[in-house]
């Protein structure tokens, strides 16, 4: 079926709501909020945007294909677990959803992809992630989202990983590539280094994520060996 | 489930892919061919477009209910019947499909909506109607659509209905509401009034159609007779 | 100054903040909250957008002037009172500010012009007028707006006129003018009624708002005090 | 040919430059000069714009045709006279070139159609009119482009019939149909009706056209007469 | 002229229709042509477009010039020779004519330039070199477009190389540039393989595509000949 | 306030006209001229544009912040000047205000921000700086600017450059940044070059930028004081 035709769920994988009884290799779960963003509203209608794009890259029936590498990629299981429910104005039952829908995802699928939505959906995504022990975070970002509090809200998409940290001692590490600008919380970047954040300001491209990577596994085992010390 | 939320479906109806087993009150099948326009293609979106739209409209669980006259619709079975699969170019293949497919969506609902596509897809659609006797039809457009070659073809949307009268005995009678303009094709208006064809040319708004379907419901009734007479 | 230069004040009026001390004739209070919206956000850029298209209509020095009717509209003070700086998330805090922001503007213009933002905002902004004896409101809308709860909320752009029924005694009558749809919560219209709201149904014309202006005066007259009485 | 192919002239005419010799039914001559505008520009694109829709309605070989009044139109010569060549800045370069454009284009089709641009260039197209006796003038417009000086220019599209009017004795009359608005310029007002302007403030639809030109024919001849005396 | 003005036609040389006599060292031929297109039609409006966007860099009267490196460019014949009359549908006419114009302009022109269009529209126009002993072609791409048959069809715009190979005994060599994605065809990639292709999968840029050129054309000599004498 | 908010000023800056009293050390003057361009209008937007965008950016009360380099920028008081009142068609009356809120924004700021409007602007804003001894002018642009007449004018948006070096004894330097293209007035770079100007074709980048304003610095100083030779 063509790209501009036919239901629009992600790479035209069967849709199984959340919340139903499923095994996936693959889920994808849309978090359509944004009454959060400080700027110019709309990520709400990401997550359709992002299922009516992948049509172009539908798994075809025999697999993905590398013509120099010979490389085929078939038998993947994917599933479209549809969207969380969310409420305007009341962001509390929002978030509430947000970290059920993700929890469920998490069980059925081997490789959850979580679409948001404004930056403040991470909070209640992370707390579904709340039982793995040592939880370590790559964050590519500009901005550091540890702000504690901003437009009078502790909720914003500037207090994600502020709120997270607070309410999850095992999230042990974040690594935060990518950062730009000079607008920055002080009290944010001071905070953020107390509780052991790295930060990493360099412009992104490919061989710096490659390198970085390669370098952050072993700075992290260590730095996080000595974090659960220290909260020990 | 907010409008920006959601796999789009018509009116969020389930989706019951047309060639399945189900019943239904209303149905909606898109058919998103639009390869025989003469000027701007787009239209192949417009399913999807539809279906997006009609989330605004929702068939909420207790029904549409209006204040003043207490009018409250309730119960109403629909369903989203998908879209024909389209391939490009081959036009013979595409309009098999759509033909097959509203026939599957005709016998699983009461009131089946097509939805397209240029108006080359007319034709195909009709076919699927060429077992009621005595067919009649009204069709609203500025247009004549009976062009019998435009582009070096016979099947681009100027022609639909010329070529339904061609291959279906059983359509007696086609009123056409809202032709305008100058640039008519002086055989095509010769060809339909042969084949009885009521042309009407003046602006389209609500009373006057009142007022034409009023008066066209007893033309019909004799002029179909006329005609099944005639062509009996 | 043509319209595409200088900083863009509404129809180029000085700028004075809502909260420092003047007088006007007319003045112009942005609120730009649009975080209870269902679909589409943005209108956050209304009070911005609408400045910027009051440039072309800006107040000559001379004043306006109707060839026809030799009308001239010289000498009005206006004034620009800026937005009500509003917060994202925290909904109450926003209502507050917008109510307080509201009532400096009554107090300092004859004639205050609130632009939003989404419809929510009609509540703080009513609550500004919670010192006026038997208050009439006249509402232009195709929604009633009386939804007791929508979306998990009882604050979004579905119930203002139901919270300001329930917070104000002073508001004793509304007149609902321009309803459509057939989505209506039969809730909120019949609470609606309980509450002596007059809905009215009809397409909105000149000339029917003339007539209906005319009618209405009289009508409220009565009716407001049989509802004074009724609640006395 | 599909609208969306061929080089793009008025109607698919033939490309005859207006300093060219030819003679022609109706001519079109594209005027692209828009630095008058006192908001936004982008008027000089309209003559493409024109030329590009104008393909839809190509005359076809057969002529128009329509189909109830069996109205057939045939053997129009129709010719693209290409457009002015604009300087930018020098609007009086600009002006010499667009009047004497249209004096060539009048000599060439019976009748010649002229496409701005901004309402500026109504001044130098009326001068290729000078040499004829009693010129009578309907304007269709919201404004009345009668303004003395507007930004510091006297030729602005503000001004083009007050500038015409002083150049041209042989232009006895100006009906002006459509004006709208409050913004009005007193002095401009004044001197139209001083010139002998009839100035129309009504909405602008069919029927009122209609009536308007038949009382106008009548009202215009007297007037005319009268004027050409009271100059005489 | 400014870049707005007069009539588009490519780097504003004179339009010379493709079936009538003329010579040029430079030739454009439009090829509106898109009905194959999988995804976003639209190609349809592209010839015209680029003449439009060509005309900011018409060819000066004096040639164009280059300041550091005193070039001088002056002298060259540029025709635009128009477009090919596209039907819709008749996907076979279309060919046919496309076939028919390109051959023509080859011959009138020593550089001739064809603009889609989709890319089934490279088959019929390679069809107009089959005159070519031992034909090389360098194709710039992200896909093959060498697939047997897609969506029914066995010429859509992924398959003009495949339709090529098999109708031009003298289509001896194509290289193929800037290749990437995972959605390849492996029977195509087989089948292209067995006929010769080159396939390159790198990023292209300017550098690469410099030293591509130097390393292709010995490689291709050796190639072609080998070829020519495995098909001798 | 939040981005979307309040009355749009540079960097929410306070609004100090360019002609009443005021210090600061950094301000914006807005110059909306457009009608000199060659092509597409619309620069006389930018002014506001510029402020609109801002806002994502204003300086906060506790300044920038910079999180690795600790780097804190406060106390910088900054004013948005306005914008130049611009008339159209009347460029001199234009350009003679430019200069003259250009020379007194420069008196009030110790570095002014001149934001177009179209490239002509340059010249009048220029002429504000004519009582710099030796002033040198760094000029980051794809053109050279130097053209003696173009469109019948001299004074389009290809000539600031000239006018300036024409007009201004004092300006004896000028270094261009990052010329392309093929479709130079060899006039106009033969009188650059007999003036002395400095051409750099090279794409402009970063590091290029960095290490040619520190070779700049040196050729400048030695080159200055043999042109302020040459003309002493």
């Amino acid at each position: 079926m063509l790209p501009f035709a036919g239901i629009a769920t992600f790479l035209r994988a069967p849709h199984r709501p959340w919340d139903e009884a499923w095994e996936a290799d693959v889920a994808f779960l849309g978090v359509p909020f944004d009454i959060t963003v400080g700027f110019r509203p709309g990520a709400r209608f990401a997550p359709r945007a992002v299922r009516e794009a992948s049509l172009r890259y539908a798994l075809p029936p025999e697999g993905y294909y590398h013509p120099q590498r010979g490389f085929q990629l078939a038998g993947l299981r994917v599933v479209d677990a549809g969207d969380v429910d969310i409420p305007t104005l009341a962001y509390e039952v929002a978030f509430e959803r947000i970290t059920a829908a993700a929890r469920a995802v998490r069980q059925r699928a081997r490789l959850p992809l979580f679409v948001g939505g404004d930056h403040s959906v991470t909070y209640p995504l992370l707390l579904a992630f709340d039982d793995v022990p040592d939880l370590h975070v790559v964050q590519v970002d500009a901005h550091l989202d540890f702000t504690d509090e901003r437009n009078n809200t502790r909720y914003s998409n500037s207090s994600p990983f502020r709120r997270a940290v607070e309410a999850m001692p095992n999230l042990v590490h974040i690594t935060t590539l990518g950062l730009r600008g000079v607008r920055f919380d002080a009290e944010a970047v001071a905070a953020a280094r107390r509780k052991g954040l790295e930060l990493e300001n360099r412009v992104l491209f490919r061989s710096s994520v490659k390198s970085r990577c390669a370098s952050t596994c072993t700075t992290c085992k260590s730095g996080t060996s000595s974090k659960a010390k220290s909260r020990g």
